[in-house]
């Protein structure tokens, strides 16, 4: 009685099928991801996995080129020729985002701004895509606010318009968008930001969504918000200085992140949304019956 | 060019008129609130107005009386008599929650456990209140994923049915919960939790909802996460301290807290409400057209 709140998840760290039998109906979360079969993870292309190292530990980011593949291609490019390395995080504002690009550019004196070297320094767009039926599709069964359709495609969260015939990753926990400023055309991935709250999805199709944190996200989340407005850090010695960017095919193959992803097309992940629906163990006493796509998180695991 | 994603939410900033008119089509949210009439805001009643006194700051907390008054009724007894005064945060899951109560009940030692006094060990569950036409509502025009209807209420972010008649608080950013275990009626408000991450909608119905944080959510939301299952932290060091929790009522009127919320049965929560659905400053290619319950913030704000 004294530890409340904390049997809310308990049931999913209890391994032992007999007890979980005798708790709750269906099975947690955890005893879902500890049935999955081996082939049902997969290890996210290394010319698509970003490894971020800051003072506190390493962020993996996965970027997204079938849905952004000139930022994708620019990114890369960047990655390669070291522009993050020394740059640091320069805004976190609560219950939003927390952005990385080049301090120097907030400061006086400009001198010191870093040349983007052979990236391109404007990109078309890229909000949105032509739904292309060979990707995969995983719909939500429960609707959404914002858009027609949603739903999982290659481990992301995408939002899609039949209507239009588009779609798109959408603005949750995690997503890693980029910046720029008012000018469409002004964000070449040179500054990036990812969600650190309640999803806006405001913000979708109007951004160009990079990819997605997949992990070490508490790196980027419990960082001390900033004072100015929208977050920005007034001390100069608040930012949190990146240490480096690599893309992991340009790592030994010995020095790659070893972390994996559950396909989102997977039959475990079919059941781990459903479990998220109607939680039938001790605590519940409404299973909600409904889940929304920025409520569904992409389990990884390492290795 | 350097400095991207800036002008997201800079032309709210902009109190000028003239430029303001340049750049967008309709008030931002900053112009709305400076635009608002004093008797558009309220000062929370100082019997329902917390003020928890944590290292960093201080975090208001507004109690909801007219949805779970018995909680509301128990936590003001543990607050008179100091309960919480020298208790910590004890839990900080990322995404989730922060968490609050007496760590001698984590603790092998438990012989330190501090005892309720004058208040009760358990409560009926008031998971839900039958929906009352006194009360104000502000209904949503968008729907919502778990919900037949959503919208608010005395401030606070609710969803009804009117199938059953009941409605309920729901748990968004800053929402404030009573945590419990797996019975129903052992939650007391002896341990709270904050929200600090995608709305957990899943909760609503389940937990009883105490209130909601008004101001000073930064201080739990960039805690570190605790890095045992939960977000329990593992070290007593990592617990961050409650130098004391008041209730304003119980503080000399020069004492208390000087905060105002903006009504959210006022035109101006109105105006705030639609231009988040519809964005049309200059940074916007397309406005979403919707607004999900948890994405609108009730502004508050100190004298």
């Amino acid at each position: 009685m004294r530890r409340p709140f904390l049997l809310l998840m308990l049931a999913g760290l209890l391994s032992l099928p007999a007890l979980a039998a005798e708790t709750h109906d269906t099975p947690t979360p955890k005893e879902l991801l500890a049935q999955s079969r081996p082939q049902e993870w997969r290890r996210p292309d290394p010319a698509n996995l970003l490894d971020m190292k800051l003072p506190g530990g390493h962020v993996l980011i996965e970027l997204a080129p079938d849905f952004t593949p000139l930022h994708a291609a620019n990114i890369r490019t960047l990655v390669r020729e070291h522009y993050f390395d020394g740059l640091a995080i320069v805004r976190v504002q609560d219950n939003f985002v927390t952005q990385w690009d080049d301090p120097a550019a907030d400061d006086e004196d400009k001198a010191h701004i870093k040349p983007l070297g052979g990236a391109k320094k404007t990109l078309p767009p890229e909000y949105t895509r032509a739904i292309d039926p060979r990707l995969e599709w995983t719909p939500l069964p429960d609707g959404d606010v914002y858009a027609p359709e949603v739903g999982f495609s290659e481990g992301f969260p995408v939002a899609r318009d039949p209507a239009t015939g588009r779609e798109w990753i959408t603005h949750c926990y995690g997503t890693v968008g980029v910046a720029r400023d008012v000018d469409p055309h002004s964000g070449n991935g040179s500054a990036l930001y990812a969600i650190i709250g309640q999803a806006p999805r405001g913000l979708d199709r109007n951004l160009a969504v990079a990819g997605r944190v997949i992990d070490g996200m508490e790196l980027l989340s419990a960082l001390p918000r900033g004072p100015a407005p929208m977050g920005f850090y007034t001390d100069k010695a608040q930012r949190v200085r990146i240490e480096s960017v690599r893309l992991a095919a340009d790592l030994p193959p010995a020095e790659r992140p070893r972390i994996e992803v559950l396909r989102t097309d997977s039959a475990t992940f079919a059941k781990l949304v459903e479990a998220k629906r109607n939680r039938h163990d001790a605590f519940y006493t409404v299973p909600a019956g409904k889940i929304d796509l920025c409520s569904i998180g992409v389990p990884s695991r390492k290795e």
